[in-house]
């Protein structure tokens, strides 16, 4: 730590879970950057006032934005990245040289970014996405932009899922997209990809988003869930001879985009 | 670092050669204490908001306070300890467990532990120091806890010299006390210690605040200027043969009070 030091934040509440500080800490040292990211644990009602100062010590350059600060920063910041205006949330924040907060949200390109990295293919597949919340919108978004074949939205909230739809066709106006509900038929073993974006998986007792028996064979079956490491979805696609994408790798994936949207490497 | 690190500050404007972070953050990791300093670079007129919202930062536990801030800070605290009161100026704050901001001064303790921890002796000695500001003030008063003999403040500027007069005198009504102005008749010779507790020193051009040859053989002098370490008035003091002492020892002794200060070690 010199004077010198730039400072980047980890803001959540609560706090003591978070393990950015430690990796991007770490990550600083490696590569010889003059910085550290400091845990930085404020109440969602004193956000706004906290940010203000933040923008005036100019030592103190960006954060990463977890739970439950994610929407309540998308309204605060000056200017939100294209992720980040259709999900109108973001998970990283940085300052640019005029002390105007820039917003985005990595979710998306990560998945990506993480799907690409175990050497799965994107372009002409057949995707089946479950959930049309926060994650669900930014993954999909991420997948429009990598040529996909098709979209299918399973939801329960059907407004939700068409609001995706329109998000999508921003991105590209001739996606095939279509949009089913929880426990309509759909005929599980038409898709190449399976996403599990919902929060199912999350606690022990939850019950799997989807039935991997009813997949295609090759079908890679994907969840966001992190924690646990491994769900019962992931455990039984694993059983079941499925490839598979833990949700770990939409994390790691996004260190890179993050160092990029903060110009550090 | 980890989710659950307490952060300190060290507040300066400029920040880039701050030495405390270094300093503070390896003595953290030494003491297995899991906290981290990191410099906080804030304009003066932004320094009322920036702390408005620190108080709002949960694991921000503290600061150190230097340059241009100590003045304003001390008016923004919650609560004053003695010395800061006394000189009006701050250089460690902390968060109480109710998120109030207390202030204090360690400067004069600083440099009396400093002081001390040379093996020179205070009690029943005749000081003499040059000047009348902060760090002067700071250092009188903590002088006339220590049952000196007596004080003689040297000093261009009657009203503040009589200002630090009255301090003292809430601090021991008895201690003898007289004020002289530079350049006025008064004999070197008479004190045992004798402290430039003046800005002359900080430049290259900078005149000497006395002339070491008028001093006692036995006479300690001490300078509370930093940089550079042994400054002109320390190398001819040495050069006669008078033991002295540095000013870094007054920062380095403030290391240990400050740990107190915060219920650190």
């Amino acid at each position: 730590m010199l004077g010198s030091t730039k400072i980047y934040g980890c803001l959540a509440d609560p706090i003591d879970h978070v393990k950015a500080p430690t990796i991007f800490t770490s990550i600083f040292k490696e590569k010889n950057i003059d910085a550290v990211m400091v845990p930085i644990h404020v109440k969602k009602e004193n956000l706004k006032n906290v940010i203000k100062s933040l923008k005036k010590i100019r030592n103190f350059e960006g954060m990463t934005v977890t739970i439950p600060h994610k929407k309540t920063m998308a309204n605060i910041c000056d200017h939100l990245e294209q992720d980040a205006v259709f999900t109108q949330s973001v998970n990283w924040i940085k300052f640019d040289k005029d002390r105007k907060l820039i917003g985005n949200n990595f979710d998306g390109q990560g998945f990506v970014a993480g799907f690409l990295s175990q050497n799965f293919l994107i372009k002409n597949k057949k995707v089946c996405i479950f959930g049309a919340g926060g994650a669900a919108v930014s993954i999909a978004c991420s997948l429009a932009k990598h040529k996909i074949k098709s979209l299918q939205i399973i939801n329960r909230n059907f407004d939700k899922a068409y609001e995706l739809i329109n998000k999508i066709k921003i991105i590209d106006k001739d996606l095939l997209v279509e949009v089913t509900k929880y426990k309509d038929n759909y005929l599980l073993n038409d898709y190449d990809i399976i996403i599990n974006a919902t929060s199912l998986g999350l606690h022990k007792d939850d019950k799997l988003p989807f039935d991997v028996s009813e997949t295609s064979s090759n079908a890679v079956i994907a969840d966001i869930i992190m924690q646990p490491l491994e769900t019962k979805l992931l455990k039984k696609a694993k059983k079941l001879g499925r490839p598979v994408l833990f949700g770990k790798y939409m994390i790691e994936s996004q260190i890179d985009l993050a160092g990029n949207f903060l110009d550090l490497w």
